[in-house]
């Protein structure tokens, strides 16, 4: 997905929150808002919206001095979801569809995302995906291609979304690499708060190589990318690794909120849907009917 | 009040979607934007919201050579209000205290701006307006000022709105001059808009001399600062008013709702909360007990 004129605005506000999560002065904060206009002017028609936000977010740590500007609000979001983590496993275990259950509470765990919100409710957001009808569905694609892989490469999205994914990485059938950011990037997960989720204890940790948002092939490393192209089922969550990935043919399937109007607008789902998308490519690859096609 | 940063990302939107609204192809929006950014960059650090605002929507005029974007939504929004002008004036008669009831109804009105959002539900904002408590409510100082002057400058906000305005009009003691901007910006009423709402029934029409939001009196023409310094009282609706207004020594009562977050927090009151402020001017020439002091 490329970077739409209605993600401008968005842009300056992302680079506000962030200088003033990071101290910035007033006069700091003008600076970094007017180098975040000159960056917009420049930015090549092909690139995706993640790929502006890391310059953003680079651009705010390094006339900061703030390595991590999000790292007290990482740590507290992955204090909540891990008070959580016995009820989000009560529920899996209990219900009738465990498979289902735990992808939902994946789902959930995508609205902790500061690049969208300032705040979130996590309790209210499980309630509420729990019981949504997801705009797109592909569970059954899903599900087929989990009993066919012998292998998962999960796309980790932020710091204590980590939880939710453990509980999801808990019901698989099979072994799962995680992939985590090689840096830190506005509140997406690093090694460190996968550790802090327990993630090391379900998963072989693993990164992207950069400190880009979401999976932009061209900035990962050549070690991410191989492992990428080796991987016979990709679970990508949240809307940075959709945004950088929706044009990748490869057997991804996205697990998401569409919580931007303009994201929500690209899939052609309302503002806040849940979505279960399985890609071109997978879909071909996987016949939910009869097993493997190509 | 001046211009935050936080009205930066605020401004970028309202020029993407004015352009939109005059049919600017891709390209041109682009360029909007691109020039957009160039005038906040060189914005006097004194500037208000309003003056901004301004720029853009004449930027917008100019490079769209559409000279008034807002026209179907202006006559869409009166239409709409003409509709309710019954059942206004119904809840006005039936009241009893007209005066709170009128005012709160011309507060109702001011939901309609699309330099905020989209779209409006003026059923539901009645019924809201009307019972909530008002986060400062100087109505009171108001009260008295009506009965100790023998005219009111009221400044007019958006289209639409002035059928609200109007009610309350009608049921202020003493002759009104509406003041209506000179010419087209943003859903601004100028005089077509309120003659479309029957205001030269009940008031006199005037205007800023501008095509300005709000009354920025720099702005203004020298016969309307004439008339807006010999004013006894003025009744100021909406935010642009406040916006250009609030650092004015002048008796004016404020009539709005702070949709917007950045002026809410400027006033010091919750996002979306009922305004019925007295200026210091109006509050010391005015002794709600005693009558005039000064």
């Amino acid at each position: 997905m490329r970077v739409y004129l209605d993600c401008w605005p968005c842009f300056l506000r992302q680079a506000l929150s962030a200088s003033r999560r990071a101290g910035a002065s007033p006069a700091l904060q003008r600076a970094i808002l007017e180098e975040t206009m000159t960056e917009l002017r420049a930015l090549p028609a092909e690139a995706t919206p993640p790929e502006m936000g890391e310059r953003i977010h680079r651009l705010v740590r390094e006339r900061t001095r703030v390595s991590d500007p999000y790292l007290d609000v990482k740590q507290e979001a992955t204090a909540l979801a891990m008070a959580l983590l016995p009820e989000l496993r009560a529920r899996v275990a209990a219900d009738a569809d465990p498979l289902e259950t735990a992808v939902r509470i994946a789902i959930t765990g995508n609205i902790i995302d500061y690049g969208v919100a300032e705040s979130f409710d996590l309790e209210a957001t499980l309630e509420r995906v729990l019981h949504a009808t997801p705009a797109i569905d592909d569970l059954p694609v899903l599900r087929r291609a989990l009993e066919q892989v012998d292998t998962v490469l999960y796309l980790a999205d932020n710091a204590g979304e980590t939880v939710f994914d453990r509980v999801l990485i808990e019901t698989l059938p099979v072994p799962v690499r995680y992939a985590v950011k090689a840096g830190p990037v506005l509140n997406d997960a690093t090694r460190d708060e996968a550790i802090a989720a327990g993630l090391d204890q379900v998963a072989e940790l693993t990164d992207t190589g950069c400190d880009a948002m979401g999976a932009p092939l061209g900035l990962c490393s050549p070690a991410f990318r191989a492992s990428f192209e080796r991987a016979p089922l990709i679970i990508a969550k949240g809307q940075a690794n959709y945004e950088t990935l929706s044009g990748v043919a490869a057997p991804v399937c996205f697990l998401l909120q569409a919580k931007c109007a303009v994201i929500a607008e690209d899939i052609g789902v309302a503002p806040g849907s849940v979505i279960i998308a399985a890609s071109e490519r997978l879909r071909t690859q996987i016949d939910p009917q009869e097993g493997v096609q190509s």
